[in-house]
């Protein structure tokens, strides 16, 4: 089945104690189409400005991207600029310059309307609930959100919640929106706000779900080498949505596989800059890093 | 397999946001004998002072544990407090008073010196070697050490790396001693000092083991409730050093399955204060408490 993701495409400059990228291509939609493009068709919903050149949009075609749904406007694309600390667990957001992202608006197609699989990047909720208004044909719908709404627009955010299957979202975030530092509890008031199925992101420490009074937990890959952690988020989502769509299912094996699976795409994502580590690797890279995690968490019986 | 562990026994003055104790039973070696004592024969080797309560070796008692190697001299005995942040993951040290063990200068009896598994709890690892020293049947040798000694030892500290088998470290620890920040390298090179297996505890984060090429990861028990940390680590290695001394084994195999026991053990210890987690548990809890990791970590083919 296919997806559509409606989120930001951006230019990004970051710095990491390894290196630094300067206008590099990145936003959550970018990072997630990519992941999503090694499981199944995926459809984006952005604007980009007249400076975002067409190798970047030629990039995601060559993944399989439809980016009929990628509106450019007149002015610079979005850009964001930040910094990370030593240890890659910190950072500090240096500029973040709107631009056309400013005056997003989304509009789906009839073809795009259609889509069972739809994928809410961190927007406002407000403009996430005018997509999913939009949408005819929903068998599952997850969604990102961030700090900043959580503070500003809660009401928006509450109502989006009621709607929506899936959150996935930071441990940071989880934990601001159920007003709870435990995350078994946050998950319990977060269930009761709507979502069926809670992702709760951890950066290098791995991902948390809980659904149908279950836990599930995928650490980070233990790297070598680890870049840059810009997208690593995104990423995750791409695969693990990307992952649910191939097989057109969301059960408990289902969502398990599944966060796995983004957990192997945000591997690859942070080994290099920019989305350079998600470009062009093939199904056997992607399946011996599962069966990596598979070695990293198997143990046997008592 | 009998276990010989050498360390502390202290009162801990312990304020975390759900609660205090004052001069509660703590100390390294209390929390691994308590947790071992589960799985196989525990003999420990500490100090004590006049203030130590009977009751309190008739708890080790009472759990099978051996206290004959316990000495018992005049003065007070050794005192810790701290107190923990509103997330539990930094805790302030208020006082400590080493007071009796001070002079601690551990000498195994003839029967202790035959057990074949040996664990150094954190000690000045001037004291460490020479117990390994006196240890006359070894089979597995084991240690903690902390940033103190690290960084006012390491001569000490590396002469004893190269004579023993596993070492038991904190994230922060590993890195210090390793000179790095990226895990993967940081096990690289304690290799190379001389333990064969690595195991680096990450507090909630959970487990990751390094050895014969191999990794694995063993998360944190997702708990509903965290009433006190002190004691996690060490409970930790008294699980995982009892299930493979139980076993007799040290292959990849058992390691795995040693990490997730110790990972159990160490989940009882934090749901409650001091050492009452850790008392009186049957193994039916602790079977349960094991199947609840794997159905936390199992997922299936990709």
């Amino acid at each position: 089945m296919s997806i559509v993701v409606v989120g930001s495409m951006a230019f990004d400059t970051v710095k990491t104690p390894y290196g630094e990228v300067e206008n590099a291509l990145g936003g959550a939609a970018t990072y997630f189409s990519l992941a999503g493009s090694y499981f199944c068709p995926v459809r984006v919903v952005a604007v980009i400005g007249d400076d975002f050149g067409d190798e970047h949009l030629e990039l995601l075609q060559r993944h399989g991207v439809d980016t009929a749904g990628i509106e450019r406007v007149e002015g610079p694309s979005f850009r964001w600029g930040g910094e990370y600390s030593l240890n890659l667990n910190e950072r500090t957001t240096l500029f973040t310059e709107l631009n056309v992202f400013e005056g997003f608006n989304p509009k789906l197609s009839p073809e795009l309307r259609q889509s069972p699989f739809v994928f809410l990047a961190n927007i406002d909720p407000e403009l996430q609930m005018s997509v999913l208004k939009q949408v005819d044909n929903r068998e599952l719908v997850a969604c990102d959100t961030m700090n900043f709404w959580i503070e500003g627009k809660l009401d928006q955010l509450h109502a989006l919640l009621d709607d929506i299957d899936v959150l996935v979202i930071n441990d940071d975030e989880a934990r601001q929106l159920a007003g709870t530092y435990n995350l078994v509890e946050a998950a319990k008031r977060i269930h009761q706000m709507g979502p069926t199925v809670l992702v709760i992101k951890r950066g290098e420490h791995g991902v948390l779900a809980f659904f149908q009074d279950e836990m599930f937990h995928a650490p980070g890959y233990p790297l070598k080498s680890v870049a840059d952690p810009t997208g690593a988020g995104d990423t995750f989502a791409g695969g693990f949505f990307g992952y649910l769509a191939k097989h057109g299912e969301h059960g408990p094996g289902a969502i398990r596989r599944a966060v796995v699976v983004g957990s192997v795409m945000a591997s690859f994502c942070v080994e290099k800059f920019s989305v350079d580590g998600l470009v062009d690797l093939d199904q056997r890279e992607i399946s011996m890093r599962y069966r990596a995690f598979q070695r990293l968490t198997d143990f046997g019986e008592f």
